[in-house]
């Protein structure tokens, strides 16, 4: 199935694939060069989820395969700005839970990769997603939207080939890789890293310790600080952060070894049925409680209402991989447009398994004292006040129970 | 200004007093009855936090203020009824932090005595909430609701007196009780006990250990399991209650010596100051996260938009007082249809200042393993309608930036 | 083609199709039974919107196809019961325009075959629709719901035959019918008759007055009054009707000759493209508008606003063939607690093109004088009352520009 | 009653009163300098319900009044940039009938009042409300908002004096002017005039056609053309308006001789008691109703969505006041984010009392047939790719009925 060389030069089609060293993608490589006669551009899209040294290592082994090139294209600030940011902003939990580890790095990879292929004139795009998920759902929707008129290629989804045979297939060409199966499935980024495993496909199994990525070893408590300012997340323990990215990473270094933010999400997928992963999330989950509860001194009631009825639309939608529908950036200038005040400083205690929310600073906070303390005093309104606000606030209410039920008197 | 008893015979004018035993509402009788010549009805209303060793100390107290009536009235299955149950549902946690604890209380407190006015024929009713406060507001807007006509006196709020003239009052009036003033107030409830403190008066402090009701004095992990049958506590631990309010008793009795369900509320007032309450709700949080892990494997996408969507405007208009309002009824038909599948068992990890969720079992799980895991196999469609599905789906977006972004390509 | 009679008596399947009497229905009965060997059972369901003339005259013809069985279910006031009563509740208008009149038909349509399909043990149905509308989508999803094991068949999507095709291939079967193409297609109903033609292809152009199927022939002001109870139409002009369909027959008889109701609805398909329709509506616009007159007088603040927030997603989900998504229950409980003092009379003037709502009498009218009319006096508060109600109201908003707009002091 | 004049000099307190040149400030204006012994300057805020006659004429009559200065501040096109606009873009009528006209024009009056009694330093401001509508509770939120620390003076409120007293009182100072009550009161402005009388006290009857302020003088069919720029109004029948003021009173000019927008609002006031008042406003329901079916054409299906769930509030929040909630800020972000694209003309037919909606032409039209026309045919999709979609779509519910009724089957 070797390509002639001549045909090589004149009419290989270039096909950019979204690699990320996995038995999956690199079957992939393979089959779209060898099998199909593609000129494969294989790009990994770092999103925070890969150290230097798993970066060079993957590196190695894609510049084996004899693939047309390999490149790296880190985006893990553009994944802040274009996605974390509004997480935060929303304080977005999926089901009030999940902080969308996946989905939302997901979308930022196939917009990048869609991206890539217009700029090097490729007419077909691939990705390893089998048919059984989210991912390609996100993925093909992503794709079809910025690039209408390239080939999509899912060489997993449509072969339907067994681990085995897949591994067969690699072994036969060559490629030597690790290929014993890891009891639990990771997939490991900056705003958490999910765990699948035989429990996760149970509904009433949790999972055991020993599946957790980080392992917990810290066990003495610990205080921080997370300062915010206009809702982005600038400052540690004091330090600043000129990078987003750098500050998330810092509380994920303070807080992970607690193992804190693990957790199950259970939800409903693109397709349908309902789906059940573990996390770990320690820093989002810290970032987000703690943005929430500044907001819950600085924001007005109906400022928070509407937060909240948008920001779950709002993570669905992202979760679903409609991230590209204009609504997205129009709720997302309403979030943007709530945090002007939503600075100051958040202290939180850390211990094993768990965090706690002391309370806040903030020049913003309107609990401020002098406009009176709840159940204390009252400042500016008198006690009449009171009486006559009640009397009108409950004005309508009184006269439909007169109108509608004076046979109760 | 002591009454004349002829007078007294033939013109005093009866008012219902709530009363819970405390240093307001005992000044409150008094004052009603001495100073105001009034035949004053004494009326404890218990939704459950009152043991019967507190009711007969209340009871002998009361008597000896020499008042016209006490009537001890025990509506905690009514509260759970016509409110409780509701919160459940809806899984109402305001601020997604707060079960309602004081608040749902105050609606159900409220309304009885302004029924129990109606029955006794009272013209008047009192209630010693001070100018400062939600409670106020509660107590007017049920009261101006139910009995419109009736006069509400509120000496507390109207007179303002300090605690040092309170006491000084009573004293003179010869009523002895323990005036010493607690370091942290307490309202105990059977869906959460508040603590308010001088912590709570600040942004930045949170309680010590010890201003918490219930200490903590278990550290060995405990496992329970609690039953729903249509949306209600069942069972706990495979014992089947006749009565909701047991099985809460029962799981706060097992949960509430690890210290479980402690948090601090800050949130709107309904006077538009922000107010901040400490409390512990260990029953109450455990069974609305249950209920909820147990909805998320029973309900579609959908019945959980819009019950989040409904339950965050239930849980703040309740809390503001508006349980008369109409839109209550239908939010709560609402909910209560939702509730049909809702049926499983949830089973709970304890353990000390923390509880896990472990994973449910329920004939309708929409999980159900025969329909597909999610990641791992489909059954009922295959890759090409998933292809399909998400050209579709996708359509109108990718339509829109084809109209308004072709300048991209 | 034909089939072997032995074949026929032993093994010819059962196919339930989905049978209107036009070409594309009279091309799939004989194609199933000629080409596909199936044993076809056609049925009519007459949502209200054929006349006993057209009934016969389908039947006739259907009779001479020579299938196996043809049936009439006439659904109609099922129709009402389970989809129009809702739609009137929630005043839904999609897009504040459209009253849905084909898509609430559809659903009940598909739902009432699939009953049928189930009952006489077929296992298959089949419809007429074509591949690029909506219809496809909704008669599909039900099925897929309600037997989820059975064949759906659809020639008319599947074969693309143009017009003529079909023609021609029914001429070669002997099939005589008018196979005139309408300027116009009409989809008539009882709650609305859609109209599709050149210009509604088009943005820009709007029908000409021969396309609407109810042409002019009232010129003089008609007044009429319409009773409702609970939010169902009970009476028109004095006269009570048991059988709300009768109702809604009788306006459409007063207002539709006086052109009352057309409108063109433009607005996106299930399948992600903008679709655009002309429809004629006269009696589900009047009953609508004149509803939610009525609601507006006897509905509190708040029952109106989730009112109007869940009535837009229910239309849109009915509109999508949603309607056995368990949530359309749910919000329909939600509706219908609304409607319980929705009851009272509305007097409405008709004259050509339009209508006007001249005003409601009802006991349950909010705005009764007894409690104060609007700008001219109070009753119940005083000025007092509303400058307390208004300090403590704008509380929030005062603090927060305190709080953090000092600087323009 | 007169000042001494040396006192004068000194201690004067200057007072801000927000003025019409009608009965009640005419008042006012008085009784603030004689009987109160304010400096009195009153300030006539235009937000164009005045021509440069009427004002010319409230001028004279004001300084002969002897106050101590005469101001008028022309904000038109400041109530166009602050609040008509985000009307437009929200398509925002109260209660699906009203634009808003009269709340929305008091809340900028209310502000601009604020800002000039800053400016000159006045301690005190004043305004003509009664205590029976919305208007006190709009002047008063604004002025505690914006000017926290000045008195608010409401002398009709106070003294709730009979329209005869206040004849009496100006009558004896000297005051001449038309004293004779109009039959209906009116109130003019750029977005709608309101119209009140006997009729709107009561539920049942409407206006009559002598009540209208514009009588209907057109007869002839009449086509116009609007063109919108992101969302506002730029040009009427080809001619560019730079100021959209400009553009909403040619529009008024070309349809009010129609009689076209004449309706009656019902609706509930701040005070919790419906309250109903007719209203004209043809160019407001023109430009709302051609903005929205633009909008059809050229959002998509979730921004629509979202617009209408917000749309709704803001309206209600505007309407109560609540102008300077920071959360009107954010959902203006939000609007103003959706109208990128609402850009095109639309054609308008005006006919006697009504107006038709033709159609658009847009650059940015989600219907161009490129993409396929509803029901004709389709491009970017085939049959099967809507049976996969389908498949997929209804898969939930599909799922939930198996689990949850296999009794059925």
């Amino acid at each position: 199935m070797d390509l002639d060389p001549a045909h090589k030069t004149k009419k290989m089609k270039k096909v950019v694939l979204a690699y990320s060293g996995g038995l999956d993608t690199t079957f992939c490589a393979l089959h779209l060069s060898k099998d199909l006669g593609y000129e494969v551009h294989a790009v990994l899209i770092n999103t925070g989820g890969f150290s230097s040294e798993e970066l060079s290592e993957v590196e190695n082994r894609a510049t084996a395969l004899g693939i047309a090139s390999f490149t790296i294209l880190d985006v893990t600030n553009t994944y802040y700005d274009e996605v974390i940011k509004y997480l935060v902003y929303g304080n977005v939990l999926k089901n009030q839970t999940y902080p969308l580890s996946v989905s939302a790095e997901r979308i930022l990879q196939a917009k990048t990769l869609a991206e890539y292929a217009k700029k090097i004139g490729a007419k077909s795009v691939a990705h390893g997603s089998t048919g059984a998920g989210n991912d390609q759902v996100r993925f093909d929707m992503i794709f079809q939207t910025i690039v209408p008129d390239i080939e999509i290629i899912t060489p997993i989804r449509d072969l339907k080939l067994s681990r085995e045979e897949e591994i067969e297939y690699l072994k036969k060409h060559g490629v030597s890789m690790n290929f014993e199966k890891a009891k639990y499935s990771i997939n490991k980024g900056i705003w958490g890293t999910s765990v699948g495993g035989k429990e996760t496909l149970t509904s009433d199994l949790t999972l055991p310790e020993e599946a957790w990525p980080t392992q917990v070893s810290k066990s003495e408590i610990e205080e921080i600080t997370i300062g915010f300012e206009a809702g982005e997340v600038k400052s540690v323990n004091g330090e600043n952060y000129k990078n987003a990215v750098d500050a998330i990473l810092k509380i994920q270094e303070l807080a992970a070894p607690f193992g804190i933010g693990r957790d199950i999400h259970v939800g409903d997928t693109i397709i349908g049925i309902k789906g059940r992963v573990g996390f770990e999330a320690a820093s989002p989950l810290i970032i987000i409680k703690a943005h929430q509860l500044l907001e819950k001194h600085t924001l007005t009631k109906w400022q928070t209402f509407w937060k909240n009825q948008m920001s779950e639309f709002y993570g669905n939608h992202l979760h679903e991989g409609h991230y590209l529908d204009p609504v997205m950036r129009n709720l997302e200038a309403f979030l943007e447009s709530t945090q002007e005040f939503v600075t100051g400083t958040v202290k939180v205690i850390l211990q094993p398994y768990r965090f706690q929310l002391v309370g806040i600073t903030s020049p913003h906070d309107l609990m401020a004292s002098k406009f009176g303390s709840y159940g204390e005093m009252n400042k500016g309104y008198t006690a009449e006040d009171v009486k006559g606000f009640t009397r009108i606030l409950g004005n309508q209410t009184a006269i439909f129970h007169q109108v509608n039920h004076h046979e109760e008197d």
